[in-house]
């Protein structure tokens, strides 16, 4: 029970402080000015030792690891959290602090280097850091002295449970069934009868119609709100408090309408964890690919669906006119939807977006099984780009150089993108037989999908792992078929 | 040195500490969601705890103290600084735990009571709570063991230096001087031509001249923004980040231009701070009386002069062409100047501002040498308000309740407010000797007076005190028939 005190105090003062970070992060992606930045990292660095300090002293570690011996003797929800906190702890006290300073350097630096090298199209400049990145996270693994292969520890870091056995199997069955597919609409596809995602709609106007959209999908605006940003985000400390972003892009409406309806289902899904878990390490979503399922079911499977726009596209030809006078609702679904092979995965429509990750996959997973060494990645990137997407990279920048996730050290990250939208598929299945989901969007009723989701899965937070809460909801294991044919019964609809 | 080390760690670290909470100060009074106050408190409690015992810690007394025994030895600077550190540390380390503590808790409290008491415009409830809070200020004053009056203990406080004996002195002449002045002109001064004060003025577009304002004061984009606020201030945590707010009432458009022009004043002040002072105790405005100066001389000695509209009502009226198609620019100059006897201190204009502080200083001097008590106070204002501005509150929500200060323990405070236009008066006539100020805002070469109060006044920080400052400046002690002149020659023109 001293124990437990001890963790108890040490993890609230640990989230009082991550919490003023997080607030002063929000600021600075949203609205500090630009020349504040030195003065902010100044601080920010003293607060940031104190929790690392904190987060590795001796009173945490006593507490953590002696909870941990006697973990059958606890509440099965704090076992749950002690084993959580102990995997994470272990790999913080076995990395030896010369070697964390210096990654944490070596970090920061790539990042830059990378900026340079994708600005300058010139690879061979960032390869040497790529080099190192990979040597230490490799190094960092053997610490940790885990019972399992290389690239599993970093798959399980991101999505708890996940293997390459898993992962493996998810990626054949997409290589087998959709990259033919895909091939299939492309060539054949019937095109769009007229182009919209190029004409200019003012920014004001857009945002307007995502305030609109914030009350279609009945967010808590007593605890958000909604601002712009470079890149999309969805921002959380608490239920109470959750905010995301759009961007506004006149010469592409489509992408503050989809992001603000992603990030709202990330958002979302953060406002209806039950707060009974706020005080616990339990809070918060249950895992990156379990985020991604919702963001992406509200993206792509409400929000680019028909239903949704036979409600609301009166709406936005109101906010409109001029711009939507000889568009009609058909059109403006198709070209939600438009299918594209196209060279940056941010960008990537929802059919060909799998293929992107695939890729990544394909090369973090033979990277860690020593099978390519980082100097091979430029000629296996443009390979595989062509092999599922017939498409070849003029340029590094649009090719192997275009993510930022490596230069920052997330390797295993990608994987839990594409997850998402499987997760999604398999949840939708499930739905679809307690919802009449059609008939919901198009009575612009998301309340009643929201509450199914709260149900089944948001209010649980992060006490089940991805995999327990996957099949808790859908009573089977992960099944990527669902996933597959959800794409094809779409586009088949839509294009051929 | 090892003392100076030590107390130069524990100094960036408060700072830190009293940085990141700031910055969610900013955030939870411009834009964070109204249901997310229970969390960020109890979030924010943590951090103030650890400043508290980091403030009061005896590894801080220790250096405060044992710097101060040697202050004699110290850089001069220094020296200065530990005596203001020393000053500030002694009371809180001479309250005792318990009386901080149940302070603390009544001021959380009374806040909480004033609003109620004021929404229904009872007084009863809220005398007890003033009754204690005075109490408790009066017992504090004793732990200080202080050689100084009482009601000097608050005002120096607020204001270094400042005492009853030049308070007396300064409301003595404002009340010789202009309380038969303000009745004159409100007797028999010219009336308004066109009354504009009440015309409604889109909001948006209120926002967009006052974005063409920042741009007119030359403020820093780069190292500051402006935002919306219920209540408009300033916010700073360093030269490099100065950041104010203002509001919008489309039924009174110079509530947005003059709030705006007034933070930035502060704002100007505050970027213009030198960055040497940065890091150490000296940094920032040099006292409240200074900062309310240069907004009061931002706000009323340029932004309410006849040279200011000349040059800027075009611009004006290229954004309201229909609301101001029959105001000519002495119209909008003499409405900016519109004079009236009136209830509430915050709406209060140019002329009659003193009248409302004079009253409010009356009344704190009589309570801290015990010639009234709290329950004598709804009387006292009464009458005051009525010698001093010929008018009686209907009720005390426009009388005695009106103001947030006294339920938040802040006695002594009031008085700068008047202050810093008597500084603003006196250091313009020292400005008029350098620079031709009428012709540089014609000109709209606000830059040139920047740089002036730059060299003047803001670069110096907190490194001299207030009335060192004003000396220093303009030559001679603080002299409030300056301020008297200032404001007879203005309003005759004007009225008379």
């Amino acid at each position: 029970m001293e124990l437990l005190k001890q963790y108890e105090a040490i993890r609230h003062k640990l989230k009082a402080y991550r919490y003023v970070m997080s607030v002063v992060g929000w600021d600075s992606q949203t609205e500090a000015p630009k020349g504040a930045f030195p003065r902010r990292a100044d601080m920010l660095s003293v607060i940031s030792q104190d929790v690392f300090q904190l987060a590795t002293s001796k009173e945490y570690q006593d507490a953590v690891y002696g909870l941990y011996e006697q973990r059958e003797e606890l509440d099965p929800l704090m076992k749950r959290e002690i084993e959580r906190v102990k995997k994470g702890l272990d790999k913080q006290v076995k990395i030896p602090q010369e070697d964390y300073v210096a990654y944490n350097k070596l970090i920061n630096l790539s990042q830059r280097v990378w900026e340079d090298a994708k600005e300058s199209d010139d690879w061979n400049k960032f390869q040497g850091n790529l080099k190192q990145l990979v040597d230490y996270n490799r190094k960092f693994i053997r610490y940790y002295d885990l019972d399992m292969e290389d690239y599993n520890v970093l798959l399980d870091d991101f999505e708890e449970g996940m293997t390459m056995e898993l992962y493996d199997h998810f990626f054949d069955t997409l290589r087998a069934e959709l990259v033919p597919f895909v091939r299939k609409v492309l060539s054949e596809g019937k095109p769009l009868n007229k182009d919209i995602t190029t004409r200019l709609f003012d920014a004001k106007k857009q945002q307007e119609f995502c305030e609109y959209l914030i009350d279609v999908f009945a967010y808590d605006r007593n605890h958000g709100l909604m601002k712009e940003s470079v890149h999309p985000f969805t921002w959380n400390t608490h239920p109470t408090d959750v905010r995301f972003t759009t961007r506004y892009l006149e010469g592409y409406v489509f992408s503050s309408i989809f992001a603000a309806i992603h990030e709202l289902g990330h958002a979302t899904y953060e406002q209806q964890v039950d707060e009974k878990w706020n005080d616990t390490g339990l809070n918060g979503g249950a895992s990156m690919g379990i985020h991604e399922s919702q963001s992406r079911f509200y993206e792509n499977v409400i929000g680019r669906s028909k239903a949704f726009w036979e409600t609301h596209y009166p709406k936005f030809q109101q906010l409109f006119p001029d711009e939507t006078a000889d568009i009609s609702m058909e059109d403006f679904y198709r070209n939600a939807n438009k299918v594209e092979a196209s060279f940056i995965r941010v960008e990537a429509d929802e059919l060909t977006y799998p293929m992107h990750i695939m890729i990544r996959y394909d090369i973090e997973r033979m990277l860690f099984s020593n099978e390519i060494e980082v100097e091979d990645l430029p000629d296996v990137w443009n390979t595989k780009m062509k092999e599922y997407l017939g498409i070849e990279p003029r340029n590094h920048a649009e090719g192997v150089l275009q993510d930022v996730h490596w230069s920052a050290g997330l390797f295993g990250y990608f994987p839990t993108y594409a997850l998402g939208s499987a997760y999604a598929a398999q949840f939708l299945h499930t739905m679809k037989q307690d919802l009449d989901l059609d008939d919901l969007v198009q009575r612009g009723d998301i309340k009643a999908i929201n509450s199914w989701l709260k149900d089944k899965i948001h209010q649980f937070g992060r006490s089940k792992t991805p995999l327990e809460l996957l099949q808790d909801v859908t009573g089977e294991p992960f099944n990527p078929m669902y996933y597959v044919q959800y794409l094809k019964d779409k586009y088949t609809e839509l294009y051929l």
